[in-house]
């Protein structure tokens, strides 16, 4: 994690400051349980809600010594507590703090990574409505193929990230669980209720098998969904790289006024924005692999996940967060150029209009091997122009093409409104 | 894909005999809604499904020529329909064809994959029903930690593998998508009633926007769920290779009588199939990366995808599908030796009961430091004998320990039972 | 593995034939020198050449009951080399014949690859010079910033496939050693003489320390360095995709007469090999991770590499070498449009002279803020006018940039010259 | 990067105060270069070297309204310099420097890691030789083989990362280039002198064509390299997490006295040191695909590969450096039990010398097949006693084994001596 690319409420998850306060919680809550089964005196936990509080610095101090972040908790709160304290974390282990502190922790990243991404299909809805119907060029292979609108690429964007919405959702239910079940999971030396009262607690469900820890089959599928996400992010941000490039320009990243493109060339404007969010989608994908490797733990746990989680849980959440974000405003900001998508529509002379010639010779009775001579004898003279030569009179002037179109039939095929007809019903089939 | 770790059901679904069928009942669906649209005449779609057959052989010969598997693939129908060949693939593009194919395909493979582990959550469910009151140990880091049963290390693979289960089932509808939407998915030649006509016809949903292609995302969820559920595999598989080290032994693969277990060593009997297993797992999480490289495609579509998605396509499913049955045997025939396990359980001198003096000596009074330091002080001993010295004996005759609890106390503490009171519980939370 | 991304030569190399052969000549090398050493009569040594020889289907029958390859070769070499063969593998592990193979295998693919990579800087070197001083738009963040050459640009990807070139020297370096050390390593039942004499037969070096196999660090690099390479592969790919894009149009994949690039579209012609390219290298790289994962092998070995090997072997040096091929043709019959190239160059009226101005102006005396300031609100009136504005037009009525600049000072420098009198020395760095 | 998985020296590297002095360093020593040339006056070269200075918090100040780092930085500077800064920067880019400056960035985390690996090569050699003949238990798949000596498996780690040591002087190789070539790598505007200047004061070598950016496969190289030394650390941490195993423990890492092993049961001892290295690996690994997806930059350079590179260049080398210093503390303290060996040396009755036997009874006449069928019956049944039974006892009762080995010739097979009659010479091929 580094701060160029953080915000601040999702940092704040990751800090000390909250995951003291998240173990103060599952502790103080598990007290209350306890005193419900008689296991503790109800004084106990009064005094814990009351007077029990934390201070990093003493806990970094305490740590230090005993080489154990847990204990060093509990010490620096008893240290507040006082004597009532001995009956804190009774029957517990440290992994019942941890790993259920982990789940809150993933869970409300969870839910600032779904806001984010309302956001970001907020923008991108505004935007598709607004250039519904504005035509632009589809590119399959990067070449021109037929037209289609500048809204419907959002569309397509839309619908892409309603998937990640959803997938986001599924991943923060499989790790919103709780697990309190003691040493190896067996209930041993803490009774169920426990669990059960400080799941509830803390919005969690129960974990219903576990073995000291949460399985990480969980945390893979969490992790594994945000590389997904990155990919769509990657996605949408190749598109806007490619319609800023300098021959299409059909669209540009926001420019302030006194921006900076470049120290040496005072003439650039370059897609920074969208650039840099292909570099984070590749962080965000990178820590996939390491939270893959961290399901086969050994027997009932070992802690090889632990380093691995304290880095990517951040970074990975912090990272996409900061992404979706910077993709909104992107999206939100974004410089959309209408008439150059018409130019670059028009600039090949026509030959986005080749496969529907091409039906229309089928349809008249040319077989489907002629129809494709015909129509690609002419268009490859077109593409050989550079757009200099329009497909239109090349045909009306070869006669093989016209003894099964006639000029009076040819000229409508020429139409782009034939391309942009179902727009509306794709809409609906996406925004409804 | 290779044969020693593929089985025939999924093969099956990758070959082209497959393929090009699926292609065909797409193809022959279009028609019918066509014939409906009135675009094309009835006979054409009746010769289709009549008379509509292909040949591997022929279209390798014909797209060796053309270099387009659509194109050989419909000049080989043409060869078998007739005239009325001329309607079929009326104002579709190959990726209407190929990607919908592909989502047949995938959905197919996960149908297989769902039945997969099915068998391996019965086989599991069995073994450990059948094991659900075997004491044995269980181990945090490698190291003795508590006692649980051997029926809860496999109600925990049960738990893991539904959920596991549940994310294939959410993969596959992810997957099951139909686009048959024209060359950028405006629909330009082709009615959007055509698509969901097949779509329909095919047990697909509809994809609400396309662009030539379905959109990777969904692919790239796929391949990254087949991955978690490898890392599944994997832990329970790494279980067992432990479970089976010499100086374990509580458990091993099932060793046929004439089987070699080494050339060279004929007294060797070794967890191979797991060890396979292990390796089977690198190879379909390797297969996630590439798949979340594919979503970024450019533009409406570029192809770069494809090759990806040949290879591992394929080598993702089978190698699953051939992983997740291999388990099942394992699991189904897996040796399991519960008196090696109580003899384990026994072999350090009680120290598995370390916790639970902690907590009476608590309970009794002392502090926390204290109790820990006392019962360290005598686990240590029994530790470095190498459990020829019992925790018992060493507490009785330590007048600190028994200054808080005298030996009738502490006897009851080093039973077996208190810890596995709640098997029934958790058994009851995992099948129920 | 699939044909359509296979070369036979790399293909043979991983058949079963190729594999057995080897094995042979392991097997018959290591007699001979069993036969030095005086462990094993010269006769048999004899008979295994003379006789020695194996049937495929014939091992796969004997496998198919045995289960185990190295026993079902032995099983079927002494079918035919008779009662000596009962000295054959003395003192031998599978892993002795198995891991040498290996690493034979490795070796000569390392060479085919090496010499596609040859062949690739030939043809890169080749259309070099051709067009080293061919004035093309360079270009960052895909927005023109100032001229290059095109043959500077293949001058980058020579000098990267030179260090591809050498990476693969050491990674075959890497591979290329021969383990024959018994089961652990010890060479309990084997004099090591027996290793160093069929490594020297064999082109191979000695292993100096082993465990019955290979430590996997090798091999990690050696799948590592294939990543790298892939990576290079995509980097020249993605070139050529840009710069076939429609509006830019500098080269082109060589589209036959005749050939279809669309089904549908008539008039199109896709960058389909080299967005191939792009999916293969995604392939290469994954399989970077698998490999990596192999390392960690259970103390003196464990067999979970195994899988991985079979399948990663085979399909990521066969892939390559398809991929190193490929691209190899896409160079060699490159269509380049130089009068394109020009056009672009010059479509921006003038901007990408802009860095030289600005050094002017600091240079005549301007403070480097106002330079920038200066020549960018001029650049911007160009930028937005999509190039039909002329930067020195702007700036010679720019009273502010003439007061330093004058009309005769500013002339000079949009000369394209400038931009290319290093040309030569660039060439002489990389191809000297 | 995290604290806790940090040392100052290699985080000091990627430390804002470090990456501005490098930047002060190229730009000074540019600037002497072109005094030399005769492009700047030699006074502005000697107030850059004189009054040159930054202040990091200013800089932060300055890059917040210029959102651009060298800007921020160059102002800064100007700040101190005086009016001569004008000079400064003159006809390089941001990438001259900032590339450049990751060079030596890199450069110098390789000497650390290289140093490091000499640190862990002297600790695994002084207790390789310390245990050069302690006799243990070879294992392949987890299960016994044959003996081997403690000093055997660490000769085989010495060997391993004196190959990872080589590989990181190889990668820092790749790495130390500079370029300072302007805008697209032309050399337009500055003369390449001033690079082939900065390189040697830099202790760099010239980039032979760079294209504003230094290519990336370098980069790519380098990290796949820290991969695969991961993976040799995580193999040497595995061995050691399985030694410490509970019913193995033939060795341990060093518990000091005070220390606590789990908050909950006081009787463990966890290998965590190892357990974490295992995750660091993970991480570092994790890091490979990122920098192999960053080579494909588009033309002559886009910025996707900086966020990238900002994250990973100090996460890799940081968390490297920590874990090859990790692992060598581990080593050079580890508890080592060659009691124990013995012990589960001599724990299977003998089956580990099978293979002699199975050698001893061919030699003698046997049949392979009769042979191996022999050794294995009687193996089967120590193996089933958990070693009750010897197998010499049951081969002297069996009368087919007896018929070709008497008792006199059986007995020296069981000789311990045999299996480590080569330690000296493995010794020597490693060590000398």
């Amino acid at each position: 994690m580094i701060p160029r690319y953080s915000r601040p409420e999702m940092v704040a998850i990751w800090e000390p400051e909250a995951r003291y306060q998240i173990w103060f919680e599952i502790e103080a809550h598990a007290m209350d349980a306890l005193v419900t089964l008689g296991v503790v005196p109800a004084d106990a936990a009064k005094a814990v809600w009351e007077r029990g509080k934390f201070e990093v610095a003493r806990i970094d101090e305490i740590e230090r010594e005993t080489r154990h972040d847990v204990i060093a908790f509990l010490t620096n709160l008893a240290e507040h507590v006082g004597p009532e304290a001995r009956f804190v974390h009774q029957g517990m282990t440290s992994s019942d703090v941890l790993d259920t502190c982990l789940s809150v922790q993933l869970a409300r990243a969870a839910d600032i990574l779904i806001a984010d991404t309302d956001a970001l299909l907020a923008a991108i809805k505004r935007r598709a409505y607004e250039h519904k119907d504005t035509p632009t060029m589809g590119r399959s292979h990067g070449i021109h193929a037929e037209p289609t609108t500048f809204g419907l690429k959002l569309a397509q964007a839309y619908a892409e990230f309603v998937r990640c919405r959803a997938r986001l959702v599924a991943a923060r239910e499989e790790i919103a669980t709780c697990a309190i079940s003691g040493a190896v999971g067996t209930f041993a030396n803490i009774d169920p209720a426990v669990e059960a009262h400080v799941a509830k607690a803390m919005h969690l469900t129960i974990e219903p098998v576990s073995t000291q820890v949460i399985p990480r089959d969980r945390h893979a599928m969490f992790f594994a969904t945000l590389g997904v996400v990155a990919g769509s992010v990657e996605r949408l941000a190749t598109e806007i790289r490619h319609l800023q490039r300098t021959e299409v320009l059909e669209a540009e990243e926001y420019f302030a006024p006194g921006q900076k493109g470049s120290s040496a060339m005072p003439h650039k404007r370059n897609p920074v924005l969208t650039e840099n969010l292909t570099g984070l989608a590749r962080l965000v994908r990178g820590y996939v692999t390491p939270a893959l490797e961290n399901v086969a733990l050994w027997h009932e746990r070992d802690i090889s996940h632990s380093s691995v989680e304290r880095m990517i849980g951040p970074d990975s959440t912090i990272t996409l967060d900061f992404a979706l974000h910077r993709l909104t405003g992107v999206i939100d900001k974004l410089l959309i150029y209408p008439d150059r998508m018409l130019k670059n529509l028009n600039k090949m002379g026509g030959l986005i209009h080749s496969q529907r010639i091409l039906l229309a010779l089928t349809q008249a009775g040319a077989s489907r091997e002629d129809s494709y001579r015909l129509v690609q004898r002419n268009a490859m003279k077109v593409w050989e122009s550079d757009g200099q030569l329009q497909l239109f009179d090349l045909l009306i002037a070869d006669p093989e093409v016209t003894a099964w179109l006639p000029v009076a039939q040819l000229e409508p095929l020429f139409d782009l409104g034939y391309h942009l007809k179902h727009v509306d019903t794709i809409f609906n089939r996406v925004f409804a």
